[in-house]
């Protein structure tokens, strides 16, 4: 539950109008429906979806939230009462690989033998881009993808269902304010352009991921869904919480160097089918977000309101702190048992996954959660 | 110029009516402005973007086509006298690596001493997902991107405006039909869901792609630019195009089978600066749109209208073949002589290229142009 300073935003549906999208505001137990509420610029909540907010700019941001921080009065819908939608159109949506311990866990078991960190790792926030069609709000049941894999000691690929089916738990950063081809945004810009965060959850198959990466990167081994959570918690809210990040000790080029703390010391705390599995410290991080959004503007890409920058999976230095499967398991090599004594190498239909953040001092600040889907959807 | 019966729809503006986008179709040297002509399913045409066309599939296009191929009356405006602008919103871009040809050329070039091909690569369509919000309209300046790259012998990387500007040649095609997540799209429905094809120019930091794209893929090497033609080709008018793909010849797994043929019969023609420097044949290409689909959506991944697949660079089995720089010029070691004597390694400041699309008869499918900005724009 947010308490009652978070002022996070979402959109939402109730079941007597079923129909009618309205963006609203978290507060602890309830939604103040912005649609109705005397809020300023009431124009901007009037569509159903978070985007003309987004595209206002960081003026209009502290001037709402500040309003209702001071209080305004306005219909409330209980929480237990509504359905939640994804909260903004994404445009374009990219994934960073932003943990070191990730990157160093996860090249450990792609690339035996050789270093796990390749050269390029700690000059740059390193990204791809994902597919921004299959971005999906918290709820969505996820349908075990199909693909290309090859076995170990097979010559040839097979193609069926994925069986190594993992979670990834991130945060991702939502951009409200464009910015024009050709022109950078530097480090010290980030707020100008970054309205708030989410939670992510980007679902991958490994085996699919593992045969087709090399040399243009993953691809339908990420692209068949990723779930985000409804309710997008404002920059200004998490001013508490910055941190230098790790980066900020190595040497970088200037483009990269930040005057301001960017990290975020937040935990994100992910449960499988319920039970806590793993508690990722964020403040761990190497590159900032701010870091990441100079790195893709630096060649003069464009950014437009709804552009997604997820962190990549947060894991932190100790083992039990990792926030994917393929790293809890030692790349499906040592099963993870639940507290009700089952054993998981991988995702099996059924099973649930929800991450949530968190502030140091417990703060609620959203959850992603999904369901893989009982029966595999996908036959060819 | 388009012949009468390749009918290809654009959206175009005119100088006495600058803010109005209207939808046309190019008939020789005019345009057919269908936001007035008399034509099934005019409300389709009203918005000034082909998205309600596109999103009507494949009975309404082959109606609107009978239609404009029986003959329309309407208001003409001459093709000189029109703008031309981006025609349909991009969902999303991804670009396929399909020649066979271009992706030996390069493997040997980013990747010397091991086998050019991947494994992975006769058994499936790689790609990755490109940055949909930099896709721009034909005419488009394009502003040299600065990034990271590392010169040989240095350990550091430097950061600064790439060295090695590059051209990549390629067709595009246009998705209509949507398909819901979790629904794979089989090889034999391409044509109920791709509605036509464009010529695509996807520029390319060559400096900036081989120090980022290990291991995730090439990122700001390609997401500062890509060009599109402001002419869609309707599938309908390549009928008679169609050649069975390479792929046919070799095993494939059972989603990438064809039973109809696929390829298509077409030419590139590359100018740089007015002047032709390679002619690619499409019909080399050894995976097909159809099985690019099929692969894409193989793990569940839905389609969008405006997604757009690109074929990867055009590159035939002549040296002389090849649709990048990179390729012509052996990694920038050969200069190329152009007729006016001057020589180019990499694209220089103020230089223009066009790629033209032309049928085995000559036939005129449309063209992409861009020229690089005469002064670097981006710093840092």
């Amino acid at each position: 539950m947010f308490d009652a300073e978070t002022l996070p935003y979402g959109v939402f549906t109730t079941l007597d109008r079923p129909g009618i999208r309205r963006v609203g505001v978290a507060v602890e137990n309830r939604i103040l429906d912005l649609s109705q509420a005397r809020v300023p610029h009431p124009a901007l909540f009037a569509y159903g979806t978070l985007d003309p907010f987004l595209v206002a700019g960081p003026e209009v941001w502290h001037t709402v939230r500040e309003a209702l921080l001071a209080g305004v009065g306005g219909p409330y819908v209980p929480m237990s009462e509504a359905t939640l939608h994804l909260p903004f159109t994404v445009a374009d949506y990219v994934d960073f690989y932003a943990s070191e311990h990730h990157a160093t866990n996860v090249g450990r078991i792609f690339r035996p033998g050789r270093h796990p960190l390749t050269p390029n790792w700690m000059h740059m926030p390193i990204a791809y881009h994902g597919r921004a069609g299959t971005v999906v709000a918290s709820g969505t049941e996820i349908h075990r993808p199909s693909g290309q894999f090859r076995p170990e000691g097979s010559v040839a690929p097979f193609f069926g269902p994925t069986r190594r089916l993992d979670f990834e738990a991130e945060l991702g950063f939502v951009v409200g304010t464009p910015s024009p081809m050709g022109v950078p945004v530097p480090v010290e810009d980030f707020a100008e352009h970054v309205f708030g965060i989410c939670v992510v959850n980007d679902w991958s198959a490994r085996d699919l991921q593992s045969w087709e990466y090399v040399p243009l990167g993953p691809f339908l081994g990420k692209s068949f869904a990723t779930s985000v959570s409804p309710w997008v918690v404002p920059l200004a809210a998490l001013d508490g919480f910055r941190v230098p990040a790790p980066s900020g000790r190595t040497p970088l080029l200037p483009y990269l160097r930040e005057r301001e703390d960017r990290g975020l010391d937040l935990t994100l705390e992910v449960r499988l089918n319920g039970e806590v599995v793993s508690r990722p410290p964020y403040a761990a991080m190497h590159w900032s977000p701010a870091q990441m959004l100079a790195h893709l503007t630096a060649n003069g890409a464009c950014l437009r309101p709804g552009d997604l920058l997820a962190s990549g999976t947060v894991s932190g230095p100790e083992p039990e702190q990792a926030g994917s499967l393929i790293e809890l398991t030692g790349g499906g090599e040592q099963g993870l048992v639940l507290p009700d004594g089952s054993v998981r190498t991988w995702l099996e239909d059924g099973d649930e996954v929800e991450v949530r953040a968190l502030g140091p001092d417990g703060r609620f600040l959203g959850a992603v959660r999904g369901r893989i889907a009982r029966s595999a959807a996908v036959t060819v």
